[in-house]
């Protein structure tokens, strides 16, 4: 009898394919979602690249392409609790993917009602996900979809290690005690706040409950196309570039395709961790196919395949295509420079080969920005959610070199 | 000009007696509460051992009794954050004191109903809290009240610091480093869960947006009266005894005088650190009195002035009053035994001097539920909220020398 898997968010960027790869591996999945992303793009006036299709147009399809069926429900995990219970009674899932969470950092920042919305959303579905699995008395593998950003970045000598890391705490009297604590978390964003809190809300369940629970403390996520999603243009996956919802490689590509200079924020010296979506969803497959046993800790994979600096890879896309590179005022409240190294060997014992940078799929997605090249929205290419008061609209999407004093005041606003 | 403060939460056990030590210390008090806390009691069909007066009722009296006008705004915190952003813009409070959060662990774990209010209601009003004092643009100083019982318990040969702690990091090329963290958190409910959630949204808005902020990691409150209380029968602080909203000392002193059993659950043997009214309410104002600087971190107080077992205080108690000490069957998932030693020397370098249980003042206590024992209503003794699906409420409730292989069990269970 095949897995039956409950894939919360499964219409969003990294839920749909998701639930194709797992329904292409044998799996019995049915998609949780309350369309959230699509309303918020009406909210912001955007909307995804590529023309998505209906979630009842992209199941017909694949059915259509596969023999398959996906089930759906129109639920929002947050607010519903009572049918949330109900459903996990009525399918008696053996495991639950959790992608229901508002998931961008400049979103989560552009003011006091997104703040609002990202805790009480992000929060909310966390917990009744952990309560519902509790009152319904299953075994269900609880898989998360978290951040890297949970950790902040390294500073030391060693690589981020995956969850959880050893110290040793010195005593008055001179003892010494190791002990294994969960890494240090330091958010950079109300989204990123949330991933840590729900990482406290899984310790507790797990401790107390005994809640079989894996949290992917993902990279950011670049590409858009799985062998999935390419079998038909209902299945298309959704790719945004706009200033909010876009994540960094993937609006370097589009800006290269209609003509905007690369939007690097500050210096571009801040290195980040990437994964493909492609590597993405295998990554939750071996999740499934490697729960933590009954009685085990919260497990913890970076979900990671290569780290690189914006500068980096604006330069890449860069020589790429010849566009211009340029400075602008960072919204962001964050450290110009840093270091970052990963540990990821858990998911490459498993059998995960990473898609790199290198590989030239830069090339498959820049296909996909060109083809819709005439959908993107200029206006909508600037970031403008503010991390916090010392910065001016002013300022941001504006361009370093044509602001005075640019250097003093960049370092005065991300220093303060 | 006096000092103005909002108290959130100002209608409850620490929040009122609170309101009238501060505007009795001459500032300017506004309390904000939206009377969960009496709610609670009618759905739970208990009430406080106390007749506790209206909030009319109290207002009149104090102003009667002093002359100082306190003022009141009937809100939900939690979910009227625009009443609640108006509030700030026109009161402009120099800070705020925010108890207004579910308080109880017990009731915390009683269902799945009271395990989601107290997520939704204290991440949502701690939230909109610093969401607001951005949004207004002012320097207001955030006092919170937090719990011990974040830090879990201590094995280490030194006592749990005040919220932050050494350690140092081995890297496999043999570089040490020493790094300061907040104290890894150990939540062993789902209210002290929401408590360490908290402590990341205190981080994260301390950092952004430069908030200043005290986090008041509270021991268990004991005693019931303040000088301010003791004024008028009108200004009397409720008294819990029942098994969700008790404390345990003073469920114990009300045991004694309604001739119940003291309830010691399972061994006895957990510490716990405590701290009378009277000290939370003078450690509340030194903590108003010295903010943090601007630029600080989050200021964390460990407020409790010393620790015992729950066995010593049954037996203190049972040598006060000749009452029976019985074990019950522990509804919690907790060690049966621990030690706990807790560095508290900010307070007492401030002037804190402490209210010792030795000094007998438990005598004060016991008056006060002696004056009301006939509105105890006994059923309501026992705590009946279990903490995980291998408690059964045959047992909680139950002396444990009336169980069969009663040991084996409690030890199975507590380690499960």
């Amino acid at each position: 009898m095949s897995k039956k898997v409950l894939i919360l968010g499964g219409d969003g960027f990294c839920g749909w394919p998701t639930a194709l790869h797992l329904s292409a591996n044998g799996y019995d999945v049915t998609i949780l979602d309350n369309f959230s992303r699509r309303k918020i793009d009406i909210d912001l006036n955007v909307q995804s690249l590529t023309p998505i299709a209906s979630m009842e147009d992209r199941l017909a399809a694949w059915k259509e392409k596969t023999g398959r069926t996906i089930g759906f429900e129109k639920i929002n995990v947050a607010k519903e609790y009572d049918r949330l219970l109900h459903i996990l009674n009525t399918h008696k899932p053996d495991a639950i993917v959790h992608f229901a969470e508002q998931r961008a950092a400049p979103y989560s920042m552009r003011d006091s009602q997104c703040k609002r919305y990202t805790v009480d959303n992000n929060l909310n579905a966390t917990n009744n996900i952990l309560c519902a699995i509790v009152e319904s008395g299953q075994d269900i593998h609880l898989v998360h979809l978290g951040s890297m950003g949970v950790y902040g970045y390294s500073t030391t000598h060693a690589p981020i290690p995956e969850g959880y890391l050893s110290v040793s705490i010195k005593s008055p009297d001179g003892a010494e005690e190791e002990r294994e604590i969960m890494y240090p978390p330091s958010p950079g964003s109300i989204y990123h706040l949330t991933k840590t809190q729900d990482a406290l809300s899984f310790y507790f369940y797990n401790r107390n409950d005994g809640i079989r629970i894996t949290d992917l403390h993902q990279g950011i996520v670049w590409g858009i196309s799985t062998p999935e999603t390419d079998l038909d243009p209902r299945l298309v996956n959704r790719f945004d570039y706009d200033g909010d919802y876009g994540t960094v490689l993937n609006r370097f590509l589009v800006q290269s395709v209609v003509g905007h200079p690369l939007t690097v924020h500050g210096s571009g010296g801040q290195t980040r961790a990437f994964i493909h979506i492609r590597d993405t969803v295998k990554c939750i497959r071996l999740a499934l196919e490697n729960p933590p046993a009954r009685g085990d800790k919260v497990k913890i994979f970076n979900q990671a395949t290569e780290t690189r600096s914006v500068r980096e890879l604006a330069e890449i896309v860069s020589r790429m295509t010849g566009c211009e590179v340029r400075s602008y005022a960072d919204p962001r409240k964050e450290d110009q420079e840093n270091d970052l190294w990963v540990e990821n060997s858990q998911f490459l014992k498993l059998g995960l080969q990473p898609t790199t940078l290198s590989e030239g799929l830069l090339k498959e997605v820049k296909t996909v920005a060109a083809n819709y090249r005439d959908r993107c929205n200029l206006s909508k290419v600037p970031c403008t959610s503010l991390w916090n008061a010392k910065q001016s609209l002013d300022t941001v999407g504006t361009p370093l070199d044509l602001l005075p004093h640019h250097e003093e005041r960049e370092r005065e606003r991300t220093q303060a």
